[in-house]
């Protein structure tokens, strides 16, 4: 049966097993890997750019002995011409075995995935919505770390209002056993209800102090405050350096503390964190192109 | 000796024959063909924006094995410096053993072609002049599902006028015994005389009504009425829908009619009609990345 | 340890023999290296287009039988949202093994050099700054056709003061032995003190007289008057046309002299001059690719 990525939770925990099992493998033994999709292609459809998360899939497919077509931003694609999302999906499907496809509307990789008859599709981002890879990237290093997923109290800081990647994680962390929440953001940019309703009362709290928390955290996961999902200037200069993390603040958490961030980073974490060994977030994207990998061959049916 | 392909007519129905028959092999047995241009390097040359056209020729190269350079967009070309098309391509037959090349200029794909001396030139689109892969597209996908190029009945629907793929697979097609031409688009959109004079009166017909004729075709090739033709928005508008093809008209059509349409698509064909058997357009994107793969194949003298 | 090449004489003459006996084997070998980088990942990262460089590395890694991720504008970068350099950098070398970089920027590359602990950087070119590259590919033809770097004289035309690939020419050139050196330009865009102050007075004259000078010269490297440079059209146009390089010039020239070029051409050397023998830029383009796969090999500390 044809198996898409379009929602961060489309996999069960059981295939998450399975994923991370493979990744860590793969990992572990990259020559073995190394041509188990010699001749297959990827299309890299970005809709909009985003150069980080194309790299990670290019990168992917390429250390799997794969090839790569596609594009890397709107202007240049046949949808400028007046072509309809699933026509531009359905021509691509007689040319590549699996595509990643990142576009600016809710619901697009969704919309694509329902007419495709052969070729799996991979949401690398559909608006504010969904960015699934960004959620097993997250997952993949907690798994790394912590060598488990369950009993563990994880801060999320910054802007969890508009956060997606937050929302995913969230969600994705609170169907195993155990596990804390602690919500640090400005009153402003507070984690919305819809997704607090869907933890147990007992299994977070909401806070406005990085500080005060950070010691009883076994994971920081940081965000950026981005500029465009502000009103004014002002308003963005006054919220963005609110949490901001440095080595003081790292003081006070714990030894084996790990600090993550889906990056890019502006000034949330002062670089002189990075020095700092449980500063894992540049080691995150590596595990993001390995997860990657074992995702590209799930949906293929790949085996070595 | 050096070949290129500048026109759908350079090749003789005796290459066409080899050509097609090259494809139909690769299309069944991809695996023998998978790395017969292995160190190969094709230079994917867009001065204008072609997505579909281009993921096209890169997907027919790395199938085959070969790797691809070059850029998708003539912003990001040397010719902005103020250099020379001829200079451009001297510099790329360093790097590269083939080219395909989208010009806005009618006739810079023959111009580059006379300064080559190792690279065969493929012309991918010359401003609204030239687009042969396309005309070897269209034919592959007749050949494919009628086996045969003579005796065939065909309908040129829509953008008679301005469409160069319509004007060369007529000509491409009437090299091949008792083939008929019908030539449906309203009074301003017709068939130019220059076309219309090669062809033998007997052998062709112009009317203004699809459904009159649509139970004579064997092939249906519809055709995008291209906005950027009109002088004003309100004809554009007028125009377009006039030959709209849906499955009310489709009831009328024989039923091993095929229909065939270069993509994108707007409106000209309703979507509905994308689930009746007959609709072969988003296979005939297929048919063209193999006819690619036997073109390449063919210019730079490969066997299997 | 980790090399970069950063400055053009980051390398000694010593390592430059190296290098250019392996581009040498290359070029007379290139199926004993096609498959010498299966596996590895360029990152081509290109801040600002460059077309011509960009086809040139990723011509290079190819024909390595290595792969490719990267961008070739910046506009495409993580860095319009506020990223820094070295957060990208040090993201990108999570994925890939080895990165060409080209960026508006002076001392980009340096600063990114730093930051890496295992991808070597390749600078393609910082601002008005450096060229490293280029210099090895000037150097290389040189080497091809006098098999010497010792004892020759060599005249460079056109924009002196602000021609970053001459400046870097003449400094490399100057480690030989006996080399003399004749600057040909107007007064108005002469060699900068800076440079000449490094030089035996007695190893180089300025002139503003090519017709003078031609047949004194084993080597002449004409170089683009670049239009950015001029504070008015008038002035670019006065002076873009002094020093351009024809048939008549030619007439008094050595016999065995070669012409030089980094291209893009514009005017400055006429047309009717590419066919004489001794115009060589269309193949020096060749010898930078051949430069760069022996470059690509030795920071990765691969041998066939």
């Amino acid at each position: 049966m044809l198996r898409h990525l379009i929602q961060p939770l489309d996999f069960t925990t059981e295939e998450f097993e399975i994923l991370f099992g493979l990744a860590d493998d793969i990992l572990q033994n990259p020559k073995k890997y190394s041509e188990v999709c010699k001749g297959k292609l990827l299309a890299s459809l970005f809709f909009e750019p985003s150069t980080r998360t194309r790299l990670s899939f290019e990168s992917a497919m390429l250390r799997l002995g794969g090839s790569i077509v596609g594009f890397s931003d709107a202007k240049v694609s046949s949808t400028a011409k007046g072509e309809s999302l699933t026509d531009t999906l359905r021509t691509v499907e007689n040319y590549a075995d699996i595509a990643a496809m990142r576009h600016p509307k809710e619901g697009a990789a969704l919309l694509a995935s329902k007419h495709m008859t052969t070729m799996p599709i991979i949401n690398a981002g559909d608006g504010g919505h969904q960015h699934p890879t960004q959620t097993l990237t997250d997952l993949m290093t907690i798994r790394h770390y912590k060598n488990r997923f369950d009993n563990l109290t994880i801060g999320l800081c910054g802007d969890l209002m508009f956060g997606r990647t937050i929302h995913s994680l969230v969600r994705a962390m609170n169907r195993y056993e155990n596990v804390k929440f602690i919500f640090i953001s400005p009153n402003e940019l507070k984690m919305p209800k819809q997704f607090l309703d869907e933890i147990d009362p007992e299994n977070y709290i909401e806070t406005t102090s990085l500080s005060d928390v950070i010691g009883d955290l076994d994971i920081l996961y940081m965000s950026r405050v981005q500029k465009e999902r502000f009103v004014s200037e002002e308003e963005y200069v006054r919220l963005k350096d609110f949490f901001i993390l440095d080595n003081e603040k790292m003081r006070h958490a714990k030894d084996d503390m790990i600090v993550l961030h889906p990056l890019p980073r502006v000034n949330e974490i002062s670089t002189e964190v990075d020095n700092d060994k449980r500063a894992v977030y540049f080691e995150q994207a590596r595990y993001g192109m390995f997860v990657r990998m074992a995702l590209i061959m799930f949906l293929l049916n790949l085996e070595v």
